[in-house]
């Protein structure tokens, strides 16, 4: 059976100031009328129902998660103590759900990332699926076709076709976050793609191959998966996970295994990293500003503007900015600074402002 | 006996959106800690004392006038049901402190300048009524000394020093505001003075010189005149002072009076007229930024920052902006493009969004 497995660890910094400690992006309807949590959740639900999805969060974020997602089980809603990056987060839920079922296939997600038509990526997950029902030693992970030379994504060098189904590939090698020269020869080679952080594979299959590559991961895991639907679970839980190596699954076995294959997705997707995600994703105006909430411009273009019904956001004279408005917080920016924005939030920690964090 | 009149007509459209239709500038703290208007009064009250202070307001804000300044007799609080510009105002002041002191000197003030020390504008204003005292006949205006080519004032050119008084001058002639070109030209010839828009005459001369020159505006004036202390006199201002024609006191008299003179102002003056005040008048910090509220910028130079102590502006990125922020509006404009702000509440208007200006 096909059980989903939410990756929601993030930590909310980057649409400071809509995105904060307590709430971050996954949580935020920024990208449609649902929350990407919600969104994620949803598109895997004709995949796998609520019953057989897990989320893995941080303690901070686990009454929001409850809340938003009132439909799946609370034993699913694994809170980790803190993060240890995503070999520690997929390990430990493939050994939860291995327990509930041994012949489990893992669809693993990021909780906040923009992924369209919903339909297209069903159909990508079943194709996926099917892959390993021929070969279920494989490690499936979807790799996105680039649009554009980014700097801010791992890629994917793919090889040859697997023998008998469209579009899945060898992989050749993973490729670090490149600078953009080298972003600009992948997109021109036409043989890289995007790690999208999309996994299928069944979950039998990755705790071996983390047996096999981390052992010492696995012990620490297999430490608290042992007290599983004991009253000491979670205490457990805390004490114990915090012992795990902090290391991504792209580390831990994807780059030393013989078994991955990418699949190359036919969806658009999109990991909405900074602000400048509400300019692509949403439509423009006249003047080629984005604009979600109240606002009035005279001289204004190439802009992004973010506010509510009731606040009226209003810019002059103003270029390729990004204006965000919250309740205590005021975000304005030129737009290709947005790096900075965790510059930024380190000032506003220095300044004693922990406050609006 | 010395009386003041200040005029608080000013509506409130250039410092958007703290000055707001019910809340213009006058009333603002924003130089200073008191609102503009209690400054004025507060600094002709060693002149003046508020039994012989008269303010000429508008309809809207009348409750907020007599708010702010208690101590004013209510009788003292000239409501104009519509703007007429300067020359009505201050006649109809003139009328009715006559029939209270028929030797009153008036001293007209605006209710929304900056004026900087107190002591050196109090002994300016014993300079001009020690003048009348000799020259009973004369009307003396404040000339400020130009730091700047400003192009926003209107300019008087000096003439010669008038026998015995120092840095009293007769008026060769009024020029209007100037381009760049000639404002810079009479910065250079050093005999221009910035007009302040700030008079000290006796009452019953610019009486006279208003009969004499502006038979029209007068005949109204006396009507409501013949009412002052009846039952029916709010209602015959009411009525009557809308068919005063909308003329300043420049044009209407001083212009064509053989009876101007001007003193050379000893005290700072400005008429905070725009955003860009703010920085003339604060401190700056290390990075040429002018800030009130809590502010934290990354590569932010030469801009002015407007907020609270409980919303934080943050920004990126910024040279030469002004960014303002309050309760329900934001403004975000490059700072030389500030006299758009008068065509940005056009824009609000025409976007059916009233609600904010």
């Amino acid at each position: 059976m096909l059980h989903t497995v939410v990756m929601a660890g993030g930590s909310g910094t980057r649409f400071w100031p809509v995105s904060r400690q307590d709430l971050p992006k996954q949580f935020l309807s920024l990208f449609g009328d649902r929350s990407l949590i919600k969104q994620a959740v949803g598109r895997c639900r004709t995949l796998s129902s609520d019953e057989r999805t897990w989320i893995v969060t941080g303690a901070a974020h686990a009454v929001e998660t409850g809340r938003q997602l009132p439909d799946v089980p609370a034993s699913h809603i694994l809170i980790e103590p803190c993060g240890r990056n995503t070999a520690p987060c997929i390990g430990l839920a493939a050994l939860c759900l291995l327990a509930e079922d041994p012949d489990a296939v893992m669809l693993v997600t990021p909780a906040d990332h923009v992924i369209q038509p919903e339909a297209e990526f069903v159909t990508a997950v079943e194709r996926a699926v099917a892959t390993l029902e021929t070969s279920p030693e494989k490690l499936c992970l979807f790799g996105i076709v680039p649009d554009r030379p980014a700097t801010g994504y791992g890629y994917i060098e793919r090889g040859e076709s697997l023998a008998g189904v469209d579009r899945v590939f060898n992989v050749v090698r993973f490729r670090e976050k490149p600078n953009l020269e080298t972003a600009q020869d992948f997109l021109d080679a036409g043989n890289f793609l995007w790690n999208s952080g999309i996994f299928v594979w069944r979950a039998d299959t990755i705790v071996r191959e983390l047996e096999r590559l981390q052992p010492e991961l696995i012990a620490v895991l297999n430490r608290i998966r042992e007290r599983l639907g004991e009253p000491d679970f979670a205490e457990t839980l805390e004490r114990e996970f915090p012992h795990c190596p902090s290391i991504s699954i792209d580390y831990a076995v994807l780059e030393h295994s013989q078994d991955v294959c990418v699949l190359e997705a036919p969806f658009g997707w999109d990991d909405v990293g900074s602000w400048s995600a509400l300019a692509r994703l949403h439509p423009k105006d006249e003047h080629d500003n984005t604009v979600l909430g109240r606002h009035v411009g005279i001289e204004t273009k190439n802009c992004t503007i973010f506010s509510s019904d009731d606040h009226l956001v209003t810019t002059i004279g103003l270029d390729e900015c990004v204006v965000v408005h919250t309740e205590n917080a005021t975000l304005v920016a030129k737009l290709d600074d947005e790096a900075q924005v965790k510059e930024l939030l380190k000032a506003i920690e220095a300044a004693g402002l922990e406050a609006f964090l």
